[in-house]
């Protein structure tokens, strides 16, 4: 493929606060660059069914406090298959559009990556999942929104756990990834947090309960990372068997967890990611993710990025583990 | 009972954002009245269990923005039996407290009238209860900080919901008073809200959705009064088993709707009824809730505040009607 | 004029929390009656430059949670011009629109009342103001909003006063009606408010601030309305110069109180004005106000309505005179 | 000096959001490591006058959430002078305190330098202030919430300025830092952000405003930082004069921006630099600073962290000139 003239930007899988400031970044460093810039809708979907759309800087205008995505976004069954990605490539040719960037997940980078692979198609990634499980960057586009929503929850649960004195279970998203549960624990000042990573955790609850009974605590909160079978409900029952004593409650934060005027912290990270995918194209760059690593814009291949091996820090296991005494 | 030279001050039921106000209130109110003041810890249950304290105004300063109540609360088993209710009024007198300053929802201002009725102790209720179910009052302690945290839930569900373009069933508090449901659905722009008082409601259900999808919404929400058996979860089953095309999704937002810093209008509203408690008793009334009627405050007898016939108005389902359309 | 088939809707004045909402309500219960909606931009301007553009509930959609006003406003000289609004009537009539929607304050609403005594056209008008100073009307579009901004604003000037045990002067909006004043300065716990209605307000400043002293309070907060000669500088100086001791500083709040989401309250209010508005002209009302009083929705003669004799409760300068002892 | 038994804590200087955080982190982690702590209050000035008390984990039970200090802060002039710190370190001896943890900023920091020089006294600084300004730590506790809120006033504007279609210069915290205003132009989306560090920033707003004008945007937001002589008010009074056609108005932030509960991101941060202090002391550090560099805790001379030599990175003053395009 030679030289680029026109990208297509989409967003796919869940959607993150900040993904409408990383549309905008995108957008106009795109057209600052001398580009033409076409916004694809729906994802992978949108390319598919071709819902595309000329973009000018109107069309980001004011968008950059906004949750959500204006671009929508949906999880493509059709672009897993050899098929489905043939219609996406066909339209993205008939359209002119000569490079793609794709801002979402896991599962949306890998997509590109084997998008890229079949059709010699240029892709950037930006990471934007609320997750934070996108190795090479510090943090992903939703992830620090998010936890800033969880501990405004956990803050006003607390509120009733204290009044009450109160045992409460609280679930929230990352489910296979325990940073929204460990740090918002933390910040929250919970008891514990019980993440998929650390399979002692588990252990750990009857040891904070009891050791706040000892104490004689007024409250106790608890975070839980969501999970098909051991969520909430499933230690608040243990410990309601256990310690019938105790006024055990569970909340399931669920979806508002997604939504909210990004952060600032997010916003200025979809802004620099969205400037650095533009820039990255420009220096022949291809089928990486732009990311962030210690305050320095970097390009991650994508078999990189989705490798689902960025650990929960120990020290941070070890912070909430003194603070909750 | 003769002069009354010191007030007990509890709150008692579910805690509702506003209730530190009210503390505050009534306490610098009661001092600049000349009386004493004692913070009575954990509702009707302190008092049987003797946890009071002598107040002063530092006890109340710097917590007018703060959720929960800094006595704490409980719903008391005890205070239900007659042996409860008179050591709870032994305590009292040895105590030297001659009336009590009573702020919590239905149940705690029964309480209240069965207490003042077997010993002639001057009670007066202030309506504490996120649900507004008090009649002769306009709004309650906690309804308007919870209604608005209602709202700020569901404009992040909105921002999913939009993304993705789903139909999101949301449960929301007040058990037996649509208050917060419908109010909440008219301010957050949701399709339909499926309350308890009004049984066409669920019929409607329906009816909202088809017209929805006739109009292709790109998304859509409900809100529903939680409820035992008819709640978000089994909305959302009857359409998914409807209409197995939609994407339906449930959030159930739980204790959070009980937390936060009060809003000004509960504030305000906790300000007025806590200084008119004080007035009240100085006027020599005995056993009513302070309520604000018409923006002027009014005094309730305790047999018609809790008579649980406030309706949700016609006009009001009215507007929710017409605006999704 | 007769039959109604076309309604014109603009905002006009200061912006205010809530506009989006009434606009919304406005455009779907006209739509919903069967008539054709225009949106006016840039208030009375716009109808005299006709920049008027069709509306569907599409425009309307999703900005309930907006603040600002997607008609953008103005404050308009020309239409103060018997040329200015002889184009004004031209353009709507040209438009085919037999009906007008105001949303605004004071002085649009009197710019309403002359356009439809000198042009024979049916005027509506709603309530957008922050300052809450129209007659008739329990509350205006946008003032408790604004009331929350200004509380959660002084909530976090406290967390510093307090660090610092300083004395701050907070200046807010309402210029000539002292609601937002008086009402923040309950609802912030705020030592005093001096407010344009109280004359005798200015000299009990120097009252409170000295019993502050003897009760060595560790911070104290004055909420001062604007004033071009007497705001919070002024009263700041004051102080300073007879106490030098203390470490006073000021604040003036600015702009950033007509902006932001609007509160549940604002929301509804505007929905139920909105809906009121198209009842209104249906039931062949003209020239009036819609208001709320006594939670009913009432119609105010334009003339009652901008007569600015809406007194601030001698009960609330009474509760804020009791609470800040 | 031998063995560590005994700690006490303080907050000096401008208070921060997060500064609650560390004293609990700080209290929390020394009691689990055996020590006593003492909390001295407001700062420098407590040590001299002996405002120290006992704290056990009670004391700071419940104020990870909240804004401001519990021990309250103070600029000390007494502390400058060898007889004040004689006097402080004559305090630190009686009362059994063998070490000092000083959250606080440059000149606190400074402040503590000179101590531990004089006295021989173990010092660890955590940096607490709102400017990001002390060197050898990516942030600074407070930093990340009042960007937060700075910009969540922005967004307040952004309604106002866009329905009226103005322009507006927004002054924001940071004296000689230009963290604040670089970053939250960035993330409110602003035309241009004037810091102390770019002189060649003054210059650029010409260019902004003129490149604004020719793109006929409705509305620009240049964000200032505070200065005596070029604040908003200097570039807005520039602006009104030569380009007369405008609406400019001028935002000055003022105090609410050190306020506020905080960030999770600051909560996260504060949690671990108070258990890094007590870890550093256990190892025998002192007269350092415990920071945060690349996602690592790490200790740093007091004299490098206050050596004022951090610098806005290029590559944000470049992200927001690309994205005001």
């Amino acid at each position: 493929m030679g030289k680029i003239n026109c990208i297509g930007i989409l967003t796919s899988g869940g959607d993150a606060p900040g993904m409408n400031a990383a549309i905008r970044a995108v957008t106009r460093a795109g057209i600052a660059a001398g580009l033409k810039v076409k916004g694809i809708y729906r994802g992978y979907e949108g390319l598919i069914n071709n819902e595309i759309q000329d973009f000018t800087t109107e069309n980001v205008s004011n968008i950059i406090q906004r949750g959500g995505t204006i671009l929508k976004t949906a999880r493509s069954k059709e672009f897993l298959t050899p098929e489905g990605r043939k219609k996406a490539y066909d339209n993205m040719v008939e359209q002119g559009i000569d490079a793609l960037i794709i801002i979402g997940g896991n599962g949306s980078l890998e997509g590109a990556r084997i998008f890229a692979e079949e059709f010699d198609v240029p892709c950037i990634g930006l990471p934007g999942t609320i997750d934070n499980d996108l190795s090479g960057t510090d943090s992903t586009i939703g992830y620090d929104t998010t936890l800033n929503t969880i501990v405004q929850c956990v803050d006003k649960i607390r509120d009733t756990a204290t009044s009450h004195e109160r045992i409460f279970f609280i679930e929230v998203m990352g489910r296979d990834a325990g940073f929204l549960a460990q740090n918002s624990a933390i910040a929250s000042g919970a008891e514990a947090a019980i993440i998929p990573e650390d399979s002692s955790n588990a252990d750990q609850l009857e040891q904070f309960i009891s050791r706040g009974i000892r104490k004689s605590k007024s409250s106790s909160m608890v975070i839980v990372s969501e999970s098909p079978k051991c969520g909430a409900m499933y230690y608040a029952d243990r410990v309601k068997k256990e310690y019938p004593e105790f006024d055990v409650r569970v909340s399931i934060l669920g979806h508002l967890q997604r939504g909210g005027s990004p952060s600032a912290y997010d916003r200025i990270l979809a802004s620099r990611l969205g400037v650095g995918a533009i820039t990255a194209l420009r220096e022949g760059q291809r089928n990486v993710m732009i990311g962030i690593k210690n305050d320095e814009v970097v390009y991650v291949p994508f078999c990189n990025a989705i490798k689902s091996d960025k650990p929960v820090k120990k020290e941070l296991i070890n912070v909430l583990g003194i603070l909750s005494i």
